[in-house]
C-alpha cells in the first residue's frame, strides 16, 4: 500500500523491454540516432504539427529550460502558489533563467484564478523598470493538487497571457493523467488552447527517466539546442530516453497507464466518500488525492502498512482541518494494484 | 567498424539486466532507496574511505557541478587546452559556476605541462583583483588524447594545486580506461595523489546513463545536495542510475569492459605501427587513437564501411601532418569486437 | 513643493565643495588612495570596530552584493513584502546571487512580523532539498513605509536569524534617517543588535552617489573584493565616492541633514493631523509620509504645484482607503525647505 | 611625474564646475531629468543618428552590459588576447552574460589580426553544439597597447563579424584618444564602419565617473533598460553623470583633453626616440607608451620621483626585452603637465 509518490514506482515492463532491445548495436550519439528521430516524429504526430522536441533528464530540467528559453532580464514568471516550479525545484528555474523570479498566483484547488493572475501581471507596468517585467505564465497540468484545468480554464489563462504578450508554458509532469481525465488529444489540450511550450513527462507514468521539452512552435526553439547542452542535459546515449518513449507511446500504452493510475485514485476517492471516517480536502480527478481524516486513523493506516505523506494543507483550506485531524497526500501510479487499493479502502471503511 | 565514439555503443547486457530486475517494486525516490545506499557504499569501498557520492546524468553535469562546488567570484579553473570541459561542454562549467573562467594550459599529448600550469596560475597574483582568482585545477583521466597521466604526473600537478591552495578535480569520464592502463586502484589514482573531486563516468564504458560526482572528502560536499538539485540533476527514480552502477561494479565488470576497450585499441595501434601506411600522431594507452594517414587511405577506409571522425590536429603537432594527409580519431569501446578491429587493421595493412 | 522622492534632490553644497577640492592632483586608483583609506577609518570609528568597507555606486548594488556574499545554492533570503530588494530592484539581488530567492514576510507598517518570519523560515526544513535553503534575513532601516524598527524589534529579528544560523543584513538606504529618529549610534543600531552587514546609503541624504557595503565582521568579507569587481562596482576614481563621504561625515553633517529631512516630515505629519481633511495611513518617524485624503484634495494639491506619487496602499490597509480617497507618498529630503512644507500644509489645512 | 594610469587623475575643473552648478534644485530621478535628456540628444548629434544611450558607472559595466545585451547560450565573444574585457575585469563580462566565454585573438600591438579572428570564429561551426556559438566581436579603441585601429582595420574586422552574423562592440574607454589620433568623427569611427555598440568612456579623460553604453541602432536596446537596472547600474541621481558629460562635450572639451593627453605622450615618445637609452616596444599613437630600457634606468627614474608600472611584455615581443632590461607602461592624461613630461624626458636623455 505505497501511496507516497508515483515516482516510487519503477519502470513498466514494456519500457524495460524496449531499453534492453535497443541496448545492442551502435548508433549516433547526442540525439542523432534513427530512434531519436522516430520518437521526435511521434511527437509531431501527437501534437498534430511539427514541434521541436528536446529530451532531458528531469521534469525540473524541462521546466527550467522552458523558462530559460523565454527569459528576459528582470523577468517574472507567474505560476500557482503551490506549483512544483516554485515549491519543489530548489530554485532551479530561477538559476537557469539567471535570476528571473516566480510570482505566486492564488487560486482554489491548485489552479490559478484568472482574475488573480490578471492582477498580478498588472503589478508590473511596462514602463516601471524597477519592478522587473513579466516574461511567462506557467501552469501545471495535472496540478500538484491532483486537479485538472478544464479546456475553458486553460483558455482563460491563455487569453490573459496572450493579452500581455507572454508565452504560456505547461508543466506536464503528469500530462497523461490530465489528458485521460479530460478525454482530450494532446493537441486539443495544448495547441488549440494557446499553450506554447510543454514539459512533457514520462517518468511519473511508467518510464525510468524520460522527459521532453516540447516547443509547439519550433521558431521559439532556435536557441534551445545550446540552452540544453549548456545545462548539461544533452545525453550522449540519448537513445536510452528515446527507447523509453518509443515503448511508452506504442499502442497507447501511456494513456492506458495513466487511465489505470487515475482509476486507482477514483477507487480510493469512492472509498473515502463511502467511509464516513474521512473526506476529501477537495475533489480531484487525476492520480493525487488529499483526504482529511482523524490523526488516529492516519496512524492506524500507517501501522497497518500503508505509506503516504502527511500534507500541510494549503492556507486556503487549512481551516477545514480540525485540531485532531490531518491531511494526507495519496498518489497512485501505473504500478498501483487494485489489491493494494482495496485493502486501503477496507481499512478506512 | 564503428570507431566514432565510445558513446555510440549501447549498454552492456548485465547493465540492461540489472535495470530490468530493479524495475519492479516500489522504493524511495530521490536517492533514498536501499539500492542507492548500497551503491554509495560500494563507492566508499572503491575509494577506501568514506566519500560523498552524487549521481548525475551526464559527464558535463559532473564536471560542471564539481567546479560549481569550489566556485569563487572571478574564479579561474585551469585545464588542458583540449580538455572536454573547455572544448566540448558548450560553456556549461562557466554557466554553472556563474561565469568562472577556464584557463587553457598547454602540454604534449593532452596532458598539462606542470611548468606551464605553474606559470598560468602565477598570472593571477592574489592581490590583483582585476584579473580574477584561481579556483581549481582540473585534469582529465584518461585524457581527450587517449593518453593517461602517470601517478607521478598527477602528483606533480597536485603539488602545484596544493601549493596555491587549489582543489584538484579529475574528469574521469574514462576513469576505468585510465585505471586499467595504469594498473592502479581507484584510491591509488586519486586519494593517494591529492585528487579532491572525481567526475566518475560509467556511461562511456557500458552504462546507459550513469555518472557520479564523488567528493573524496565529504566535508567539501556540504552544499552539494543543493547544488545538484538546483542544477536539475537530482533524479526522482534515482535507482535507475544505482541499478546500472550496481551491475557495473559487480565482479569487476567495469574493469573488464575497460580492459577490453583498451585492448581493442592496442590491437589497432599495433596494426597501424605494422602497416607502413599510417602512423600514430602520438602514443596513447587508453581507448582513443589518433593516427595520421594519407587522405586517400582515409577515404578508402570510409568507403569500405569504417566510421570515425577526421580530427583537427592540436596546433603543437599540426606540422607533422602532411598536405595530403589527415588525422583521424578512432575510439574503441566495451562493444567493439575483435572482428571489427581485425577487418579495420587489414584494410590499413 | 517636491515630495516625489529624496533622490530628486541634488547634492549638498559641502559635498560639492569636497568633490571640487579633491578633483585636482593625482592619487592611487581603485580605492587605494589616502582619502579612501581615511574614509574607511571613519567607518571604523562610526561602528566602533574594524569593519570591511566597500564603496559601490547604488543602493541596489550594495544590497545585491551583500546577498551575493552570503549566497547559498537554492538560497532563500527573507525580507518584508514591500522591501526595496524585492519590489524595486528589478531582480538584481536574485541576479547577483545567481537565482537565490527573496521570500516575502508580512508585517504591519513596513516591518517584518517576527512570528511570520519564524514561520516562513520554518517552511524550509534543512533536510528537504527540494524547497531550497534559508540563506539570510534582510531588513530595511528606515523602512519603505517611513517607519523605523526599534532596537527591540531589530533584536527580535536578529534572534530568529541567529537561531537559524542566518546572517542579518540591514538595507540602510536611509540609515541616517533611522539613526536620528531612534537617537542611537551606528554601533548601537547594528553591531549591538546582531546585524552583520549594512548597505550604508549616502545618496538619498545629500550625496550624489555614495553608497557603502559594510561588513561589520571583516571575516565575512574575504571574497568581497572579487564580488565587487566582478559586479562592475569597483570605481577607478574611487576617491570621488570617498570625497563625498568625507564631507558627509565631517562635523556630523550627515546627521544634521537627516534630522532636517525627518523634521520636515514631522511638520507635514503635524499639518495633516491638524487638517481634518487628510489622515496618515500609518504613523511614521522618518522622512516618508503616507497620507490618505480625498482624491479631489490630491488633485487640488497637484494643481497648486505640489509633486508627489499616488501610492498603491499595501493590501493590509487598503480597506482603510475609501472609494473617493487616495493614498499619497510624500518624501522629504535634506533639500526640502520649510517654506515648501508650510505652503503644502497650508493647502491641506 | 605620475604616469601610472590616466585614472590617477581627478576631474577637470569644468567637470567639477558643472557638477556644482547642477547640484541645486530638484529634478526627476533615474535618468528622466531634462539634463539627462539633453545629454542623450548630444549623443545623437555626435553619432549623427538616433542612438540609445545608457549611462553606467564603470567601463567594466558598459562592456559587460554590452555583451549581456547580445548574449547567447554557450556564447563566445572574440577579443584581443590583451583586451581589458578579458584581462582586467575579473570575469565581469562572463558573469553578466551568464557564463559566456571570451576567446582570445592574437595580433600585433594590441590589435586583433583579422586572419586570426576569422580562424578563431571558424572553430565554432554552427552545427556543433558542444563547442558553443559565436556571439560577438569586441575591439578596444584605443587599444590597451596605446595603439589605434585605423578605419580600414576596423572595417576588416567588421566585415568578418558581419559575415558571421555577429554584432561588433567597441570598448571605447579611450574613445576620445583614438578619435583625435585618427582625426575622425564619432560616426566615422563607428557607424560608418559597422560598429554596433560602443562603451563610451569619459572617466579616463577628465570625468569623475561618466560612462555610457551606446547602441548605435536603438532596436538592439529594447531589453537594455532592464539589463542595466538588474545590473545595479541605474543611478537614482543620474544627472550627476549627465552633468559631467554636459561639460565634457561643451565646446569640444573632450577632444581638447584627449589631444592634450596624446600630445603629452607624443612628447615622451619623441624624448625616448632621441634618448638613445630607451626605445619603444612598439609604436603607439594614443596616450599609452611602452618603452624598453635598462633596469638601472627604470630604477633611476623611480628614484627621481617618476611613477609608472613595470609591464609584463606581451609574449610576442618578450624576446625584444633583454635580460637587463624592463618594459614600462607610461600613461598620460588630461592632467599631465608639460613640465612633468619635460622633466621625465630630461631624465632619460
Amino acid at each position: 500500500m505505497i501511496f507516497t509518490s508515483d515516482n516510487w514506482a519503477g519502470a513498466h515492463p514494456a519500457i524495460s523491454a524496449s531499453l534492453s532491445a535497443h541496448s545492442t548495436g551502435f548508433s549516433a550519439a547526442y540525439g542523432a540516432s534513427d530512434l531519436d528521430r522516430k520518437v521526435e516524429q511521434t511527437f509531431n504526430d501527437l501534437f498534430e504539427r511539427e514541434v521541436a522536441v528536446f529530451f532531458v533528464g528531469t521534469g525540473t530540467a524541462a521546466n527550467s529550460l522552458a523558462l530559460s528559453a523565454v527569459n528576459r532580464p528582470g523577468g517574472v514568471a507567474f505560476c500557482h502558489r503551490e506549483a512544483h516550479v516554485i515549491a519543489d525545484e530548489c530554485g532551479a528555474p530561477e538559476f537557469f533563467s539567471n535570476g528571473a523570479r516566480l510570482a505566486p498566483v492564488d487560486g482554489a484547488a491548485g489552479k490559478m484564478d484568472p482574475a488573480v493572475l490578471e492582477t498580478q501581471i498588472g503589478r508590473f507596468p511596462p514602463s516601471f523598470v524597477h519592478g522587473g517585467q513579466p516574461m511567462a505564465v506557467t501552469l501545471t497540468q495535472a496540478t500538484e493538487a491532483g486537479t485538472v484545468y478544464t479546456a475553458d480554464e486553460i483558455r482563460a489563462i491563455s487569453k490573459i497571457a496572450k493579452a500581455h504578450g507572454l508565452p504560456l508554458h505547461m508543466d506536464g509532469a503528469r500530462f497523461a493523467n490530465a489528458l485521460v481525465a479530460l478525454d482530450l488529444t494532446p493537441a486539443q489540450m495544448t495547441v488549440d488552447l494557446g499553450v506554447d511550450i510543454v514539459s512533457f513527462g514520462g517518468t511519473k507514468n511508467g518510464c525510468w527517466c524520460a522527459e521532453a521539452l516540447v516547443f509547439l512552435d519550433p521558431a521559439m526553439a532556435t536557441q534551445a539546442p545550446f540552452i540544453r547542452k549548456r545545462a548539461a542535459q544533452l545525453f550522449s546515449k540519448s537513445r536510452f530516453i528515446a527507447a523509453q518513449f518509443d515503448a511508452y507511446f506504442e499502442n497507447g500504452l501511456w494513456l492506458d497507464l495513466a487511465r489505470h493510475a487515475n482509476g486507482m485514485a477514483d477507487r480510493i476517492r469512492s472509498g473515502i466518500a463511502a467511509s464516513g471516517r474521512a473526506r476529501l480536502g477537495w475533489d480531484s480527478s487525476a492520480n493525487e488525492i488529499f483526504p482529511i481524516m482523524p490523526k488516529s486513523l492516519s496512524k492506524e493506516l500507517m501501522a497497518k502498512g500503508a505509506m503516504f505523506y502527511d500534507w500541510t494543507p494549503p492556507q486556503s483550506v487549512s481551516h477545514l482541518v480540525g485540531a485532531d485531524e490531518t491531511m494526507l497526500r495519496l498518489v497512485t501510479s501505473f504500478a498501483t494494484t487494485q489489491d493494494q487499493v482495496d485493502r486501503f479502502v477496507e481499512l478506512i471503511a
